[in-house]
This record gives C-alpha cells, structure tokens and sequence, in this order.
C-alpha cells in the first residue's frame, strides 16, 4: 500500500528554505511570486495490514516534527501513477487543476 | 494563486534520506515498510497572472534538478485549506482515501 506523507511548516514559523527559493526565484527574473514555502513529501510503500494509528505513530514519532510541523497523511490508490514511485517515468510537467 | 509542486527523485536514483528515514523506523519498531522516498513540496503563492510556461520555467531552472529529479505542478484551489497555508492550522491527522 503506497502511503503519501506531506509534512509542512505550520503557519508563523521562519522558512529559510522557502525565503531563499524566494530569492533565487527573483534574480532569476520571475517576478510576481509573493510567497514560497518548502516541505517535504515523503512516501512510503507498507504492507496492507498497516493501519492508520500505526502510521500516525510513524508521523508523530519521526517524520513530522509536530511542535513546528503539520502533516497530512494521503493513501495513494495503487493503479494512479504516483509522484515517486510511478510504473514508468511521470511525465515531467503535469498540471493538475 | 495558490501552486504547489511535487519534485521527487527519478525512480532508480538512490535515496539516502529514504533509506535513512526506512531504517530509522525499523529501529523505532515499525514493520512492514517495504520502502521509503523523500521528495519535496514546495508551496507559492504567485499572482494569477502568472502562466504554465513561467511555473515550468521555474521548475526546470531552478526548483527540481531535471536529471535526477520529476516535478508535478498542481494549481491549489484558493479555499481549499492548502497543506502550507491553512487560513487556520490544518488538523494534524488528515488522511484522505
């Protein structure tokens, strides 16, 4: 079962990462991007008999570091081709709306 | 508006954070992971003027390395509490079928 872990600062906390991609976007000569922020997104393929408290225990013990982060937990359904671990290579650029 | 873009290693290229993160939970006493991947989530809040060509420009200049890395653009619908900027905190505990 793929499971789809998306960990990201919460509201107020100082993204340097973020602030930086910020910057480099601007000397770059993208203007018009008000605000960037970073998180990760982690996946995980466990057996199907993993149930949901034991992934909240893996987010809350380990992945997510809670007094700063959020998290979100999304099961991906096996057949979509998934970000990282798709059947062949994801199409590069794929806008969802 | 709101994007966000999902980079992720290419399938093949090694992931020393996801191993790292896979052996961290077995040593927590998590079993039955059979993988880990790592990727990032980046968030921008970007001015609607901004089109798909400049999104994927920044994509490919600057925000996932195209030799070792896929990147998905997906536009966030503005009242969709979005996982970086929730107008309140996001619940910390949201798994999504």
């Amino acid at each position: 079962m793929k499971i789809k872990v998306f960990v990201t600062l919460k509201p107020g906390v100082l993204d340097p990462q973020g602030r930086a991609i910020h910057h480099a976007l601007g000397s770059l000569g993208f203007d018009g991007v008000q605000d960037v922020r970073q998180g990760k997104l982690i996946e995980l393929d466990v057996a199907d008999s993993t149930d949901d408290a034991a992934i909240d225990a893996m987010c809350r013990k380990l992945l997510a570091n809670t007094v700063i982060e959020n998290y979100r937990v999304e099961k991906a359904s096996p057949g979509k081709v998934g970000t990282g671990f798709p059947s062949g290579d994801a199409p590069n650029q794929e806008s969802a709306a």
